[in-house]
């Protein structure tokens, strides 16, 4: 019970114990969004726009509408329509004007998959049949794909009503930029002037997708009455449930969302695609309503994270002092506004004390499906660039790449870009790990090189709601309102039976529907175990401060004088033996109501984590082709409540940055039309084309969590493709700017470098 | 905000609204225990004993697990064995011992329709052929139907092991009764003594079956790692939960328990029968397991009510002053312990101010399904004697039926035959409400007679556990643990609305699983309304109180300047405008966490309730064919939170009552089989076998709840049986004292009297 983040002595946080989901998810019982049956149920499949860009001129349903089986065919005319908002906006955009759009698309399409009708029939096979008949007149338009092309005057214009936001002057033609936001301080004159050695480069990054392995999935249950059921798998089940009611414009109570299992998300599942189409066809037919997505639907239509170009310069003095940065970034925001220009910005140079800086980013709007967040959003693609000119600086200063960071690094007081002033945080202690670790100085096989970089992320805290109900039996149900998508119930668990002081195995980690719990965020931004987490010891604190009432009722004694010990109330009066949980549970309800303790928090104190990356790669001269060989992460995490899941986070963020560096890329052809839409031509990594990821935890406790959580999710992405590339230069002797490092682009350089050319 | 139970100036209690959960029943969308489907569920049946008492010698499943498609057959062996618990006993008997035999026989079978073990198949129809291959050998015993005969010492004995408690002298032999209860005031000699006139009698009546249209069903899937998850059709998931934890030694949180809609209990769907044999044989199989009994197994072995015999006397001077009661009941607890004996003994005499009685009941074990509660358990039949005898002295003193009752009747500060002392009660105002309504006075047609009968029922209170959840847009979710079994969400959305002051429909009242919230009793004992009601009351009580500080937050003045009027933060300071539940909604995430208000009760203060009925019947005198012509109930309600529900509660209970009365018995064969397993041949009535029922509301407020609720569900049902067969007996001019009174009975009578014989 107590509150210092730096004791150490725990008996379940830190341990590494049974996973909860384990034996349901091995054995395929856990439940997933596929995996629910409702009787009576129809089954919807999407038509969707086969043209990047296009005027829909008419669409006739009647002939699918007639087929046998066909219940509804829905269009964007079933779906309310929204004004668009207005300024000022928030860091993150939500504008149900564009989310009806996307839903279903209103007079244009916009992208190469983007949703036009639905319809919902006795069975797939017929629904399927049914979008054949649906005639679609299309006037195609030209498209654009890029975003520094999309950004220009004359690029083909998605939305006519768009004007750039954030520009020094009024804007008096549309555009498809839909705002540039900028944080400087200093002045950049002064500190490039003081500056020995500057360095200027472009990068670019193409888009990846999250790549859960669960599609999209739901079915929605409407009465007549106005209410809804819905099963879907999503990060958050009450952020699905504010979006359709919104969008729907529905009494939000009356909307009961149940979060299936999840197979991955990644930031990919926090928003609505075929949901608020399920439950408007739901509401057409009077039955219930499925909607699978296929995994080609899901790389056509969901979001993948924003295709980037960077253009950064950064000054150092021949001692490492860096003395100013600058940096433009275009985020691809896909057909609505929306990337993550602030987490971009914040990103470029939050891990180091640089008295002069501007960074500047655009919010791009291109022909692509509208991205969505992606395991630190905006961030990896920032961090590739500015590690990219700090990792050449260290090498034209011939200083090492860690003492130079070493050198600039920020500690406690310090105030990043956004302007945050750190607390305590742990960045010395993560490079100092590195500078020591034998991975940094051991030797490297022929055609091998060895990467660096670092990555910063602030991550989030916020609404979560949690009930914990003690049992009769002394068993404990903790509720919350977070999916488990890497481990929330592991943490929740071990940090309930702490502080309760009782075996883990006496408590049953929950997800509760909408309708049991208050609002609670999404999974995501790595807040859980950080935000529901102190719900979650706020609750089972209440619950021990009910036990010992119950104490004191029973040895009529004064509350004060008992304390909980070890899953005991405990007084130091005499001839009084101690009564254990158990024995408290046995006679609560007969000496009141049943025992919970509940909280509803929004979580602040977030603590910013730093994840250090050193990675070895040998590239075939022959082919081009790079595998990673070993890789170890640095990371503060704060406090390591799951050990295994924390490692598990690190190891997949990691190797999600190497798919990002190494392969991951979207194929266009020429019309806009997208090349690779499944696993075979989308290639992802797997476990065979990487080594062990090796996780070095830095456990620097953030003193605002009662155990010192900091989030660990997305860190250890952040600086995985800035790595890897660096251990690719290493290993061919050429800096590399764009993304994906596939064989032919590494190939092309070896050969440029062979022919003399570089 | 008030606690004024008198107050009368509602917006929402008290009003006939939009049912919430009609459109789901009418449409067929409400899922019942039977609507569950879950991917890869086996179908299991159960093998039932054809024997009404038997030994069990062998049972041998290897055919029946040899069959293709049978994944598992299960036997006692596989359900944990309890010791029998020991005295002293509570009023309600829960032995893990007798539950685990009822659930599957070990070592005797015990009545016609006992189980005796269960076959798990990927099918229906295998499952049933597999039940046909296990070969059962029994060796067959003497039975025993009848409480008085099993009685005898020389009776067929169901429980070697059970010897009778509450003796004078410590019994010798074993017995098929297992206790006698027995309570008393003043002297009975004295008492008699006094009496000018005495009437002794003997009645008998059936078991009878609640007779819910939904049959059991459930669906239990369980994890490797002792987890389950069950569906089921239940008045009370909670303590499924609970009993289904201790008989198979399983961690209470671990097993989470979600209520399907459910068809109708009346007391019958308190118990466990399939679900724990549903967990093993998803246990053994790792699959999970459906089981949906027939209506024939429904009959078979789940619980009726008790049949009874009664001898009873009363005395009373010739002003109708009543000297002395004194009553003999004996209940049949079916195969197990545990008929409602306590409830019995206080129905005798607890509407009259008798100064000396004495009340005594035998629990009695036959060979017979073990009852369950059905609807004010133990008092239809007790009434049934007691008013007969009331009847018969009204006649004798030739004092009106309603005015002898209003001569004895109890008032506040009397105190009842339990040592209860009644608080305010509404028995006066119900008795004179009757004696003026018009149909009291009303003519009669030929063969038609008239009855009336007073019963008295003191409902129940407990544990119940409310969250409401406030949402952003200002709609609110109201969770209960308690399924709506009779339009407990109507109830506790109208106190919701009052108390918040806002629409009805912006609630909306939910039923939530085990895992989301605290212990809830079950609904049953008419005491949702009232002990849930007030959780929902004190629930959104903390919304209002959170409301008020996030308004004083938002104004920068003291909370207690803020009161909470019409849905609206109300302060009398000049220039500040009221704010209303909405805006406060949608302010309250940014200012804090979500807005949620608790309530984990344990209710007590519940009011006595009693119920009036005046019948009209029309006898056929050639087939002895009784038909209720006019029916009026006078119940005291406290308030009628839902008016609709609460005549849908009385015109239900009064319906029961007349298939009580007039039609429902067991017909077992000499060897104890029962022969009328179906709705054909077990006559319940139905809607064209009865008069509407008028029911005439007295608000007589309770006290000690907010809105003075009583319980309604159950006094519709205890007096009229007795009613009945008062009119019964106004039409023939003969008393009768056993139920049912079927045209046979009555011919028989009607016979005797013109023989002259009577």
């Amino acid at each position: 019970m107590s509150n210092d983040s730096a004791k150490t002595n725990f008996k379940w946080v830190g341990k590494r114990t049974r996973r909860p989901d384990g034996v349901d998810k091995v054995t395929g019982r856990a439940r997933y969004g596929d995996d629910m049956i409702v009787p009576g149920m129809l089954h919807a499949k999407i038509l969707r726009s086969p043209h990047a860009h296009a005027k829909i001129l008419s669409i006739d349903t009647s002939k699918a509408a007639a087929l046998k089986g066909v219940k509804a065919v829905l269009t964007s005319a079933e779906i309310p329509d929204h004004a668009l908002i207005k300024p000022p906006y928030g860091p993150v955009i939500t504008d149900f004007h564009d989310i009806s759009r996307n839903v279903m698309a209103r007079d244009k399409v916009l992208y190469d998959g983007h949703a036009v009708a639905s319809v919902a029939a006795t069975s797939e096979r017929i629904a399927r049949q049914a979008l054949k008949l649906i005639d679609v007149e299309y006037e195609v338009l030209p498209h654009v794909l890029d975003p520094l092309a999309a950004a220009q005057a004359d690029a083909p214009l998605l939305h006519e009503h768009q004007y750039t936001h954030g520009l020094e002057s009024e804007p008096t033609e549309p555009s498809n930029v839909f705002r540039v936001v900028s944080k400087e301080r200093g002045n950049l004159d002064t500190g490039f002037a003081e500056a020995d050695v500057i360095v200027e480069r472009e990068f670019t990054s193409e888009p990846v997708h999250q790549g859960y392995i669960e599609p999209q999935a739901c079915i929605a249950t409407a009465s007549e009455d106005a209410s809804v059921e819905l099963w879907t798998t999503t990060q958050g089940h009450f952020v699905i449930r504010a979006l359709c009611a919104k969008l729907l414009n529905m009494e939000m109570a009356k909307i009961r969302v149940t979060a299936s299992e999840i197979g991955g998300g990644f930031g990919g599942k926090n928003n609505v695609y075929a949901e608020p189409v399920a439950i408007r066809l739901s509401q057409m037919t009077g039955r219930p309503v499925r909607i699978v997505m296929t995994r080609t639907e899901v790389f056509r239509a969901t979001g993948p994270a924003s295709g980037t170009h960077s253009w950064i310069r950064v000054g150092a003095k021949n001692d490492g002092t860096i003395t100013a940065g600058e940096a433009v970034i275009h985020n691809q925001a896909g057909a609505f506004k929306g990337s993550p220009v602030g987490r971009s910005l914040e990103s470029f140079f939050s891990a180091y004390t640089i008295p002069n800086i501007r960074a500047t980013a655009y919010d791009v709007c291109v022909n692509r499906p509208k991205v969505a967040a992606y395991r630190a959003p905006g961030a990896p693609m920032a961090t590739f660039a500015a590690e990219g000119v700090i990792n050449e600086l260290a090498d034209r200063l011939g200083i090492d790449a860690i003492d130079l960071r070493l050198k600039n690094a920020v500690r406690e007081g310090d105030e990043s870009l956004a302007g945050l002033k750190y607390g305590r945080i742990g960045l010395i202690d993560v490079l100092e790990k590195a500078k020591s670790h034998d991975h940094y100085s051991a030797s490297l096989g022929p055609n091998q090189g060895r990467g660096f970089a670092l990555g910063y992320w602030m991550h989030g805290g916020g609404l979560s709601s949690v009930a914990a109900n003690l049992l009769d039996d002394g068993t404990v149900s903790v509720a919350t309102g977070n999916p488990d998508i890497g481990g929330s119930r592991s943490s929740m668990r071990a940090m309930a039976a702490e502080e309760l002081g009782i075996d883990i195995e006496m408590i049953k980690p929950i997800v509760a529907d909408t309708g049991s719990l208050g609002y609670s965020h999404l999974t995501a931004g790595s807040r859980t175990t950080f935000a529901t987490g102190m719900a979650v010891i706020n609750a089972v604190r209440e619950i021990i401060d009910k036990l010992r009432a119950l104490a004191a009722k029973k040895w009529t004694i004064p509350v004060d004088e008992i304390t909980w010990e070890a899953g005991q109330a405990v007084t130091g009066r005499e001839g009084i033996k101690a009564l254990s949980l158990q024995e408290l549970a046995g006679m609560a309800t007969k000496m009141g109501g049943a025992i919970a303790g509940h909280s509803e928090i929004n979580a602040g104190g977030a603590g910013a984590a730093f994840s250090a990356q050193l990675v070895d790669v040998e590239v075939d001269p022959e082919t081009g082709f790079v595998s990673p060989k070993r890789y170890t992460v640095f990371q503060d995490v704060g406090r390591a409540i799951s050990p295994d899941y924390v490692e598990g986070q690190i190891q997949g963020g990691a190797v999600q940055g190497i798919g990002w560096a190494l392969n991951e890329e979207y194929v266009y052809d020429d019309q806009g039309h997208l090349q690779n839409t499944g696993f075979l031509d989308y290639r992802m990594p797997v476990a065979s084309d990487v080594p062990m990821i090796d996780a070095v935890l830095i456990e620097v406790p953030n003193p605002n969590h009662p155990y010192g959580v900091r989030g660990v999710g997305e860190p250890p992405l952040v600086p995985a493709p800035a790595a890897v590339t660096n251990a690719v230069e290493n290993a061919i002797g050429k800096t590399m700017s764009s993304l994906p490092l596939s064989p032919p682009r590494v190939l092309k350089a070896i050969d440029r470098i062979r022919a003399g050319n570089d």
